[in-house]
Parts: structure tokens; sequence; C-alpha cells
């Protein structure tokens, strides 16, 4: 039985892994409202309607899979996201959403049959089941990540992020519309009559903890603090020729320190205790014989410890300083967005662990370096984060991989925990 | 007399500045083959036809007015180039080609009128005149700069210069056959029948020692030595949040390390012995949550001493060593060009110091740091390099300027050159 549940998911998964496919690898490029990602979606549809499921998008792209088995219920939603970066792995997000639509297809037969799993067997279900794919969680062709569920929770205006547009001028809603997944309102809340009860996801860990200390299930209890940034550099446009060096404000040398001291501030702190990072950095004009006059870059600082946040913020705002006097360009903070150590509830890390014992699965809790979906979800209902391990910790590359054991053993374990939270478990 | 040319040219100039015109600046933007250049084009191949001009294309779109004098002889020719930087100045090129279209109509009226100028006063013509505005010498839209000229002297293939393409992969083929100014074949050499006798080219100086020198007339007798690099950087795909500092492979942290390390170098030498620069820099995959796995990156080096290039190139080849040891990337030189110090042939600095001698204009010996199309036609044929001054040497920028009395002097003077010229002198 386990053995022909496990191959139904892998032989899913094969399929599901090729939308997008960038040929010669292992990866997909798979961003948000592209082509890729309306095929992806459709497949997912169909998919979800030949299981019973109802499928419905609201107004933002979120794709949803609903399983009415109590009428008039609230919603036990899990899910995750399809879209990727830009050749990226294909485990990303979307291992989590088709073992949240396996999850829910297994308990749905469960419940059918009359059997059960754990403490509660052969209890009912009191909520019912709805399967959910975010829309550009990943935020690398619409700014910013996490748009699905940030729109979802309230976290950002329905009319801001469909007016976004990607580097092409593309807003979200004309994407949106050219794949047919623009929704008319709401799916949960708002007059829609569905509630969320709880909240749940598995994704890949996206580091190389788990894999190195033999853990299968990780319990995720907490995000790391972080300090996101968008700086913008400005100098003066010059001829990089002939203009005396004196005379120049290079926006570009200036941007380049602040790349430079973002890795140098690590070595300030533990091993471990401070990641910093710069991935995006748009020059202009960006012409071979012009001296630049305004670079933007996206600057991150994380940790697990809030206080090392403030204290590689102090000393990134006296290189920021320095640079401004010696450099004489002047760099300004056009965005920022940071959050705090933030714990996953309690309760929901326990039920994971239960259920984790029960299946025989190796388990321990780790925090969450990456944002995701369901960090916008802990903030509105009970919510669980579940990661399955992750070989290297690679991710974000066409190389990222998870192994088939342990891609079968988190939905065996996802099972477990909609199992016990369509009985009523955290309500 | 002279109030009333010096009043056409700068009513002409009035009009040849709008192309492309910035809103609300001094400045243009009129990369090669746009709309802007194309109209810029219609306009003055209008202005030398009005003047007795032959209007003619060659295959690279370089555009040619004939003033046939002597049939058969071969042509003075005399121009700079029109194409512009984004966002840039007025009179980078442009200056020169108006310049070179005055001077030629009035030496063709002096021939008529019987007049002369200087020690050969009342001599006749030995040669043909003709202007020239040499095709994308910026290099900003299609690279490299100087291709109409390069492709002129048979320094670039007519096919692979025809075959570039801008970023949005539009090919120098088609964007010349949009403005219409594709030509068919030749104007000069090849079995055109016409042939190259001298060229002369005069430019705004794009540095400040002229102004601070009080110099009205450079008289340019060698380029700077220079070495320019495009340079690849390769790392790896990542999670810039989760994975840890060090597994990363990181493209754009490596780029940013040699940005400012070319920054640095400049202080190992005397003030003004080295300029060195990155104008240019592409980032990929470009995401905000995902480290670098590639960043392109044009870097120069320039010196009026080749000694000083070798011993920063050297330099910069240790560093490279360093980054790529120490950040773990590969660093490579995907291609690179060279070229000594270089002079103007000597016979034409000292006819260019007499002309203005007998003009009165003050006059200095300069090197030039920029590039020119000169620095291509001087490998070819006798070469006369002119500056008149810029203020503060702003260059590549809106800010740019040179101020009227300096651009009617400039056109006196080359007009005493192609007269001196015309008569046979350098021949």
């Amino acid at each position: 039985m386990t053995q022909q549940l496990d191959d139904a998911f892998l032989a899913d998964w094969a399929v599901h892994s090729r939308f997008g496919a960038v040929p010669g690898t292992n990866g997909v490029d798979r961003q948000a409202a592209t082509e890729a990602d309306g095929e992806q979606r459709a497949w997912f549809a169909e998919l979800l309607e030949s299981n019973g499921f109802t499928v419905v998008r609201d107004a933002i792209g979120n794709q949803f899979g609903l399983l009415e088995l109590v009428p008039g219920a609230p919603y036990v939603l899990t899910g995750s996201h399809m879209d990727s970066q830009p050749t990226a792995g294909r485990f990303d997000g979307a291992y989590g959403v088709l073992a949240s639509a396996h999850a829910c297809v297994r308990v749905a037969e469960e419940l059918r049959a009359g059997r059960g799993s754990g403490e509660s067997a052969g209890a009912g279900a009191v909520v019912n089941l709805a399967v959910v794919n975010w829309f550009n969680e990943e935020g690398s062709r619409f700014k910013p990540s996490m748009m699905g569920s940030s729109v979802f929770t309230g976290k950002l205006a329905l009319a801001d992020a469909l007016a976004t547009t990607d580097p092409a001028g593309v807003t979200v809603a004309d994407a949106l519309d050219a794949i047919g997944e623009r929704g008319a309102g709401d799916v949960f809340g708002g007059d829609s009559g569905r509630e969320v009860a709880s909240y749940a996801e598995v994704h890949v860990q996206q580091g190389r903890s788990m894999e190195e200390d033999g853990v299968t299930i990780g319990l995720v209890n907490a995000t790391w603090a972080a300090h996101k940034f968008e700086f913008k550099v400005t100098g003066a446009q010059a001829h990089s020729g002939s203009t005396l060096m004196v005379d120049r404000r290079d926006a570009l040398l200036g941007a380049a320190r602040l790349v430079v001291a973002a890795r140098e501030l690590v070595d300030e702190f533990e091993p471990g205790m401070l990641h910093t990072a710069c991935g995006e950095l748009n020059v202009y004009p960006n012409s071979p014989v012009v001296v630049a006059s305004e670079v933007e870059l996206l600057l991150d600082l994380r940790s697990p410890s809030a206080d090392v946040i403030r204290e590689a913020h102090a000393a990134l705002q006296r290189t920021i300083e320095r640079v401004q006097r010696e450099d004489r360009v002047e760099i300004a903070v056009t965005a920022e967005h940071s959050w705090d150590q933030n714990p996953y509830p309690e309760a929901g890390v326990e039920l994971a662990r239960e259920v984790a014992e029960q299946l025989g699965l190796t388990h321990d809790r780790v925090m969450t370096v990456a944002g995701h979906d369901s960090t916008n979800m802990k903030d509105s209902v009970p919510t669980i984060m579940l990661f399955v391990p992750s070989v290297a910790g690679i991710s974000h590359s066409l190389d990222e991989f998870t192994k088939d054991a342990d891609l079968v053993a988190g939905v065996d374990h996802l099972t477990g925990v909609i199992s016990r939270l369509v009985r009523g478990s955290l309500l």
C-alpha cells in the first residue's frame, strides 16, 4: 500500500518537475506567471479536479483546490509555491505543492474508508481540506517575494501587487491574464464564506544541517531575523577614460565597496551568526566608457540573533558614511524591511514531532533562514512548517537535489499532520 | 564677414544640438542608429546637399558629403561622429561633424572667390573635399566603439559589424535599415574609384587641462596607452539567505573586489599617471535572493606611459589570483584590447600649429586619453586631430559644455587646416 502511494507520488513528481525544464540540467526556469508557470498550473488543476477537488483562483492568482468534507466548516490549508527563480532547482516550492495535494488525497481516502491515523484513528473530519499554490513566492520577476501570500494575509494591497511590473514593463495583472490565472475575488475571507482554520507547508531545507545530522523531518520552530535594504548609490556621469580620477563620483565604485563590506562584516561575528548578500545590482548608464551615475542594489543581513543584525547594521552604516565621504557618492536607502527572530507556534511543532515519532522518522527542530509563505500565514492562523533534507544545502541552483526517500517520507509525514488537523487539532 | 560665418555656424549648431534632446537638460540621448540619430542624419544630409555636397552612405552606415573640386583626385576627409552615449553631452562628436561641414563650405567658397589662406593664398585645390559622420563611435548600443571608422580602415570585418546586436537583440544591419542609413558598398577604396588623401578631426577635449592652461586649440600629438579587459567572473548560483557563507562562490563579490581593486591601483602611481574604470557590469541571474553565478564586467587601464600600464596590469593580475583563491570564483578574460602610447604624425601637428599662429589662437600640444575615429584614421593616412576646451572637462554627461567662442575658434582653425590640406599639404 505505502509502496503504491510512494510510486504514485513519484510518478506525478516526475511530470511536475518538467514544466520549464532547463535543457541539459536537473533544474527549471519557471518564474511567476510565465508560460511554463501557466502550463504547470493547468496540469496541476487537472490533477486536482481528477481527484475531486474544485479548482479556483483568487484575484492575485493564488491557485486553490478545495475539497469540501464538512459543508460550511473552515479549511485546513496546505501548500507552497510552484514558481521558481531563473535557472533554479525543481524542488523549491514545487515539492510542497504536490506533496500537499497527495497528502490531502490520502487523508480524504482515509476518511472515506473510515480509517485514521494515530490517536484520533477513526474519528471524522471537523474541517475541510484545501491545497494552495501561492503566486510569486520567489519575487525574481515581480517584487516583492511572497506576493500571493502577502496579499492573502492582508500584508500587501491587491491593487499594488497587480500594478507591479517586471523588467519588461509587464504588470502582474497582465501576466496573470495572459496565462488565464487571475481570479475575480476572494476564495477565503472577504465575502467568500470560507475561512482558514490552519496551515501546513513542507519544503526542502535550503541548508545542509539536516543532511549532516541525519534528520529526515525538520520541525521548523522559528525564522532567522533579517534586515533587507534597497540602496541607491548616486554619482555623476563622466568619461571613464579622460575624466581625472579626483573629479570622478563613481556610483559603481561606491556600490562595489558596499558589496565587499557586506561580505567582510561576516568575519566580525562567530561563524554562522551572520549571513549577508547582494544578489541584485543594476548600473546606469552601464556603458563601456561612462562612469556610472546611479547604481541600485539589494543588500541583506540575516542572523538567528536580532542583536547581531543590529550590530551589523551599525557597522554597515559606518561603511556607508565613509564611502559617501571618500568616494563622493550619495547612498540612500530607498526601501528596507526587517523582522526579528520569529517563532512558529509551539503547539504545531509538538504536533509535527508526535507524527514523526509515530511514523518512526528521525526529526529535529530547525530554524529557517529563508522566508516562506508560511512566514506570512503563521501570523494569521495556527501554522506548521516542515522541512525535508536538501543535498549539500544547494538551493536556488540548477543543482538543487533531494532524494526520493526523503521526498516520500515528507509526504507521509505531511499526511499524518493533515490527518490530525482535519480532525480538529490546533483548532 | 567672420561674424556672419560665426553666426551661421552657431545657428546651425543650435538646430544640430536638438536631435535626441533630453528634456530639462542641455544634453542628448542619441545612440547609434536610433530614431534620433536617423532624424539628425536626414537633417544633416539636407544641409550638405543645400551646400552642393553629394550625400552617400557606405555599407556600415558612415555618412559622407562629397564635394568634387578636382575630378578623379583623392579627397581630404574631415568629420567626427553624431551618435552619443545615453544621456550625454551634445558636443562630443557632433561638434566636429558640423564644424567640418562649415569648414569645407568656407574653403570651397574661398576657392571659388580665388581667395586663400596663409602662405598658399590664391593657390587652387589639388584634392577634393569630403565630410564624414562616422557610424557608432560611442559603442554604447553596439560594441565595439569606433565601429564605422574601424570597418572603413579594415580593422573590423563588415559582416561582423553588421551582425552585432544591441541588448534587445537588434542587429546593426536592421537598425541601419530602419533609419534608411545603410549604403550598398564602399564610398572610398574598394571599387569606388575614390581615395582619401588626408584626414582632419576637431573634438571637445573631454579633459580640463586646456581650460586650466588658457589654451584654445589643442594640437593632439599622441594617444594615451590603454589596456581594456572584458572579464567574466564565474561562481555558483545559491540561496542568498540560507547558504552557509563558507559554501558560497559569489560572482558579484568577486566582481566587486575587481572594481575596488582597479580604483585602489591608481594610488600606487603618481597622480595623473593611471586612470582606471569599470563602467559596465552585468549580473546573472540578478535576483534578490540568489547568489550570482556570473558577472561580466569591462575594466580599463589608461596611462600616458606604457610602463605604468604594464605595472598596473601585473598588480591587477595578482589581485585576480587572490580573489580566485579566496572567494573561490573563476575570473576569465573573455576579450582584451591594448595599445601603446601612439603618436599622431608630427607634420600634421606642425601644420596645425602654424595655422593657430596665423590666426592668433593660443595653442598647445595635448595627448588624448579618449579614443577617437582619428585614432583609426591616423594608421591609414596623414591625420590631424584638434581639440577645443571643455568646461571643467565634464564629458559623457548631460552637463558637458563648451563655450561659443571656443566653438567658433575651432571652426576657424579647422578651416585654416582644411584650406592647406586641399592645396596639397601633407600629400
